[in-house]
């Protein structure tokens, strides 16, 4: 891959900033866009004309790859603002390393990081007013890969579009998140792509999610295709079990995403010594837990969501009720994460990257 | 929904036709398109402005829902013309019925069956020339219906755009086709979007089958993924086996998409009088049977590749060679499914659809 910096980011500015029609209180999460964004081809083997320009419409082949046979993957980031007006991501690098190993999957060429932060260093200064500060407020930031190439044969793209878009947003959830625990459908399984942020592994989702809604769950907790014995994650979360003092999460593989909230949570955790245990976790064993009182805490764990206190799990048509989280291992890690994402703390693991 | 055909189809023609760039002799599948396309958006929870126009380039945002969340299905169905230039579909009433099935798995609305026929009526009328006599030309027929809803969370798209595009084909396989029995990777799971014709499901395959590749097989035999004992299907193709003189196939369910080639042998098969059984076949058995001498065929059926006889297959690092196919069940079945679609015999089954 014959791309390094000396490959200039070509910027073509906006004329006039559309920052005044957004209302910044009353955000819907991913619905406005700032000003720019990035593209860059992959062409004949190599990325070409990084290009930074007005966020717009593409024009594209009805027959291009992306439409018929979903070779795509995606990045969720977020850039917050502190206190005297510094930007910071969290954790960039991560996100850099899963986006390639997500597309090696997908069978995408991967993006070099040279040219990845460079494209988020200008693009959030060219829109940095449009990350605000106050805790909660953040500027989301969708890196993808999309096949691009025309025909409609089951094969591999030979030409890609690389882009970064930035949407400022609110919290992504708001109030108590009930879940259901997955019974009959499935998210992802052994040798499949469930580890990767394929595009497809989210459109699959929305319909038994419908089905969840529709019986007034925000959100289901996949678990385990073959079975429905072992619980996995929320599709856009990880999730985390409390049950007495020791928080459990289930391990990564194939099947799960390595989300880097969940990372973070697990090393905040070992800082403070609460004991963790990344393990497969019976679905048998947290209703269990639930019956004896010794669950104190389910949470979600993400970019969009950050931490999501879980109020209430549904598992066999039987409704399970969490304790109140105030004071809690969830508000705890909470704190903990967004005072280091908002320049608030210390941080003692290098994980803020300013821009 | 409130859509009939009394909502017109509006039709812009092209000034001139590309059909004389074409050369209809050495086509790549799928990478030529004829001169009209169809498309019809989904707004405010209705179907409105059904188009025919030039094909060409789609203008469209680059936060649609497509791009991220994969949130696409479609069809693959050919038009055929006989010796006095009458053109043929192959059971279109059975597309339409299974692009709605897969358009319901991944929350989709469903698209309305006048409109679908009118669009093909149509459209094919207007590019009846780019549909070539002979046997194995045909012009491939692609509906397909995606996201276009701009945001980036990860919730069902409100907008849709369903289109139809025309691409004129020669025969998919040539040669014979050496397949590998997964071990490793996985298409499916139970209770996941296996059984959809979803845009995912097939990028999702393309890194394991670039790993076949490399060893010098065209194709991967899917297993189920838990224990990768049974067989599934090959992802373009259902697969039938053939022992003494029975044919087996995988029963459909949803994991394995419901082959309309697959039934249509099936029925062939019964009216025949050859033993057909659906039913889970192990790996274990297929090895048996080849090295006893009893399995006698292995070939793969779909629209595209019609009936694609396996020379080899190679599981667990050794290859099994299939006996030589002249006189067996593929070519007897291949022969009987064109001579329908090409108006050569009779059609006992009511399966050719004029247009």
């Amino acid at each position: 891959m014959n791309f390094t910096t000396s490959d200039k980011i070509s910027v073509q500015k906006i004329e006039k900033s559309r920052i005044n029609e957004v209302d910044f209180d009353n955000l819907t999460f991913g619905k406005d866009f700032s000003d720019h964004m990035f593209e860059c081809d992959y062409i004949n083997g190599e990325w070409v004309h990084p290009t930074i320009r007005p966020y717009g419409p593409l024009t594209i082949s009805p027959a291009a790859k992306v439409f018929h046979y979903g070779q795509a993957v995606f990045e969720g980031m977020k850039a917050y603002k502190d206190a005297n007006g510094k930007v910071f991501l969290f954790r960039p690098d991560q996100n850099h390393a899963r986006i390639n190993k997500s597309a090696k999957r997908m069978a995408i060429p991967e993006f070099p990081k040279d040219i990845f932060f460079e494209a988020l260093h200008k693009l959030i200064d060219l829109d940095r007013d449009w990350v605000k500060p106050g805790n909660g407020n953040s500027l989301y930031i969708r890196p993808f890969v999309m096949a691009t190439q025309e025909g409609v044969s089951a094969s591999p793209s030979d030409q890609y579009k690389f882009m970064i878009l930035l949407s400022p947003v609110n919290a992504y959830y708001t109030g108590d998140v009930k879940v259901v625990v997955a019974e009959e459908y499935s998210r992802s399984a052994n040798g499949g792509v469930g580890a990767a942020k394929a595009a497809g592994n989210y459109g699959a989702q929305f319909y038994p999610t419908n089905l969840a809604r529709e019986k007034g769950f925000q959100q289901v907790i996949w678990t385990d295709a073959n079975e429905h014995k072992y619980l996995e994650e929320a599709g856009t979360m990880n999730v985390f079990f409390r049950i007495n003092d020791t928080l459990y999460t289930a391990p990564t593989s194939d099947r799960i995403l390595d989300g880097i909230t969940r990372k973070s949570v697990i090393a905040l955790a070992k800082k403070d010594n609460i004991p963790v245990e990344e393990r497969p976790i019976l679905v048998s064993e947290i209703v269990e837990a639930s019956k004896n009182g010794t669950l104190k805490e389910i949470f979600g764990a993400g970019t969009a969501a950050v931490i999501s206190p879980v109020s209430t799990f549904n598992y066999k048509d039987v409704t399970y009720e969490l304790p109140p989280t105030a004071g809690g291992y969830s508000t705890k890690f909470k704190k903990e994460l967004t005072d280091i994402q908002y320049n608030i703390s210390e941080d003692p693991f290098g994980w803020r990257y300013e821009v």
